[in-house]
């Protein structure tokens, strides 16, 4: 991926001129400034600082050639891809790049690198596509005086396909395309699709806990982990392949969402199922979003189960040219390899129209519209680029909330950030799943980006939407991860003794604390 | 419950008569001895041990008529429901009976006892309806003098009912059918049956991450739990009320499953739907398990999501006189609150004709046969104390393992059973619950008991199915839960560092160790 953006260099997606008009007009950025990005060989990666001894059973660890401190390669691993990430990398500061980049070739590798590293008392941040938006690759020490970045790039295989149970053992640094064209040569399809889908891992989804966009009901990659292979600092974890335990707590569910902090994943089973062939989908227009609500909780309540069924407002849905003017949109698809799904989705339209939805005939039933749809939201990471480019700051937020607190969250949240923001900002909201108990809504503000006071304008709204997603009962993410960025609400929301487990279970498995120091858990603790 | 047997005083099932009769032929129990207990004067229940201090205090944390040390209402602790807690009640040792038994009013109260109990150092068994098969509530102290068993059936109140979100908040103590009774006058149901239903509780079934039979997909009862709160010897441990989180690992999946060792379960916030009004079943008949087998897989892989899909082979569907001699057994079932089924199970039976599958007319597409065979199936532990008393031992194996490796599981379950058993031995297995990647068998044996020597006899065919349960790649339970009996199995199963990580959270939070002690990790850990 680029230094300074999303995407490999050459690679770029404009802003469509519709959105670029609007967003001008909206946001009335006549008299705002350009962003602005330093020279490559302008940034200032700090020189690095890794002891001659532990480099040297680093080189022992994964050979010589594969312990790396270029300058490129640290810069490249310096940060994520949050957009306070963007504003430092972009202003030349690569302060957050590890010592070193050590590139593992398989599990011994990684048990060696893990080892000398204990011993030598060198922080480890595991690393997949680099892709976190909630500073969760930052190369932080902790109370080391070194920090290396295990890159896992170098293990990407497909082990082995087993179609009987329809499930795949998978290497974590399988980026989605790849992993999609390799089941894909075999008929079949993991299905998930996170927006970062493009640059970011397997092993990352299963760390961060990650959420998939293209379906309604296993949603989080949690459902699709059948098993996971681990490789902590004080030996290797590996849970059984079982389609389902009641033996003890689930081992599986405490490494995923563990976000490198108690072990490096190597390797897991995932569940996976047959590409689908068959499928029938239709745009649906309401008069408002609360009205859209009402019918995608009825939807989603009723077993019917759409494999998509996003729901954007009206100024998602202007944004992205979809429906009449003033209209929310609900986009719904059902898909299935196995047998007809077209009285589903006649069923699902029936539910809308009950709660006014009228479905439109630009998408017809058996077109893949929702394959459309997929395409322009795996484009959004590249806009944020353009968007910076005209001096526009961007971010969004998730969440999950119960449908009886929803509209109270979706106001309070709204609220913060308009009243962070000021007047020219836009904020919009978006269902990104949705589940018999509740949506996950994601808001997207954008607003004229303060030249020189950026980090602040954003620690602002950043502030005001957690706070209020907080207080309003939601959880401060539902699949961007925790990472450092939202630590502090993380803390609040958290039951205190979970967090001590959680802790008591780090110094057991990693007591040297050399694993993602600050992700999850303070260092101290 | 009786306090040697399944059911109310008074309450008995019969084995049908051509069941007996089969059953009388199988097994040539001709010469067999018939089962005998003693009376409840002669049964042996230790002396109670409690310190005065201890009691007073936990008299002073729950009030006075709240500390039991009866004789019958400790024998009625004093185990759970296996054959071999049976034949040791009906033997009239009760030597697993705590010295008292507490019933706490609400969560200040269940603090209260452990406050007392850990400054005391006794041990606290949570118990909820007692039916655990696998040891889970004796009393056994670990390493203190004294033991207590913190019956929560006093805390059986449905809180709060969410109609929108379709959630309610429930207290640990209420059983089975005063949950459905309760939900069911709001016209919604858990839809969670495991056998044990009549006499198990919500606190139990997440503590023992409990399989509710009667669904194919969301079974455990992992899926249904959207937050829980519990009571830990060092604080209140609260999970918000969320319908997905990314937020670390999930505090909730480590509560879930703990079996009452790091905290005592006092509320919990749970997912519930209408009661289905839509049905539509169906049994098929297979000439061969492994075909129907053949058809559920086909079935669990098409997104068909049938609400019941129960296959036995042919030796338990003549011992529940389902269908023609000789064949294997499909339950098929779809229900809906919403909108019409018929056409799903259409689809299904075309599946099941594929795999040469053959509708029967017994139950018709409309009627409630399912309901009928949950009768049947809640039936069943009542008719244990019946094979008891006619000198048969019986005991069930459960476990869940990929398609792919099915049938190896299959056969040397069965085969390890025979071996243990001898010829007189009758061994049969159904799906209790099927995944896409995977079925839930489950194997009931019956042999005729060796009377005086039945624990080694249970012991031997326990030790060799479970030997080959593990070594074929399964869990070593799927709904049934670890326990003690289980402990050398799940031993082996668990990855090694998730065991340190448990017993390090254990450490920090019940620091005395006094809960539960031997169930899941050893109380020296």
């Amino acid at each position: 991926m680029r230094w300074w953006g999303w995407g490999e260099d050459g690679a770029a997606i404009a802003l469509p001129e519709p959105a670029a008009r609007l967003l001008a007009e909206e946001l009335d950025l006549s008299g705002s400034e350009r962003g602005t990005r330093v020279e490559l060989a302008d940034v200032r990666v700090p020189d690095p600082s890794l002891p001659g001894a532990a480099r040297r059973s680093l080189e022992e660890a994964v050979g010589e050639g594969n312990v790396l401190d270029g300058m490129e390669e640290r810069l490249a691993h310096a940060a994520g891809r949050s957009y306070p990430d963007l504003l430092r990398l972009r202003s030349g500061d690569a302060s957050g790049a590890p010592d070193a980049v050590v590139l593992p070739q398989g599990e011994k590798e990684v048990a060696a690198v893990l080892g000398a590293c204990t011993d030598a008392g060198v922080a480890v941040i595991p690393f997949g596509g680099g892709t976190s938006v909630v500073g969760g690759v930052e190369a932080l020490r902790g109370g080391h005086a070194s920090a290396v970045t295990l890159d896992l790039r170098r293990m990407d295989r497909v082990l082995e396909v087993d179609r009987t149970s329809l499930t795949a053992s998978l290497e974590p640094g399988l980026m989605g395309p790849q992993l999609e064209r390799l089941l894909g040569e075999e008929g079949l399809t993991l299905g998930h699709f996170p927006q970062s889908f493009e640059f970011s891992t397997l092993g990352g989804w299963i760390a961060t806990r990650a959420g998939g966009h293209f379906a309604t009901r296993q949603t989080h990659v949690d459902d699709l982990v059948q098993s996971v292979r681990a490789i902590t600092p004080t030996g290797a974890w590996e849970s059984r392949r079982l389609p389902g335990s009641g033996a003890g707590p689930s081992p599986d569910r405490l490494l995923i969402g563990s976000e490198g902090i108690l072990g490096v994943i190597t390797q897991a089973w995932v569940r996976v199922r047959p590409r689908p062939t068959i499928k029938a989908s239709r745009a649906v227009a309401f008069d408002s979003f609360m009205a859209g609500a009402g019918a995608v909780r009825e939807l989603s309540q009723s077993g019917l189960d759409p494999a998509n069924c996003r729901l954007l407002d009206a100024t998602e849905a202007q944004f992205n040219q979809a429906g009449p003017p003033g209209k929310a949109m609900l986009m719904l698809g059902f898909e299935s390899a196995h047998h007809p799904v077209e009285a589903d989705l006649d069923v699902a339209l029936e539910v809308a129209a009950a709660h006014g939805g009228e479905p439109q005939d630009t998408a017809g039933k058996d077109d893949d519209s929702v394959g459309a749809w997929r395409d322009a939201f795996l484009a959004m990471p590249y806009l944020r680029d353009g968007l910076a480019r005209l001096g526009v700051l961007s971010e969004t937020f998730e969440t999950a909330i119960t449908w009886d607190r929803f509209e109270a969250l979706h106001s309070a949240a709204m609220a913060g950030a308009r009243e962070a923001l000021g007047a020219k900002a836009t904020v919009s909201c978006r269902f990104t799943h949705v589940y018999p108990d509740g949506p996950a809504p994601y808001f997207t503000v954008l607003a004229p980006a303060r030249r020189s006071s950026e980090v602040e304008q954003w620690d602002a709204v950043k502030v005001a939407v957690s706070e209020a997603l907080i207080n309003a009962g939601g959880t401060i993410t539902h699949h961007h991860a925790v990472g450092r960025d939202h630590r502090p609400w993380y803390d609040r929301q958290r039951p205190a003794p979970f967090a001590r487990a959680l802790v008591a279970a780090k110094r057991e498995l990693d007591p040297v604390g050399i694993l993602n120091p600050g992700v999850l858990i303070d260092p101290a603790d």
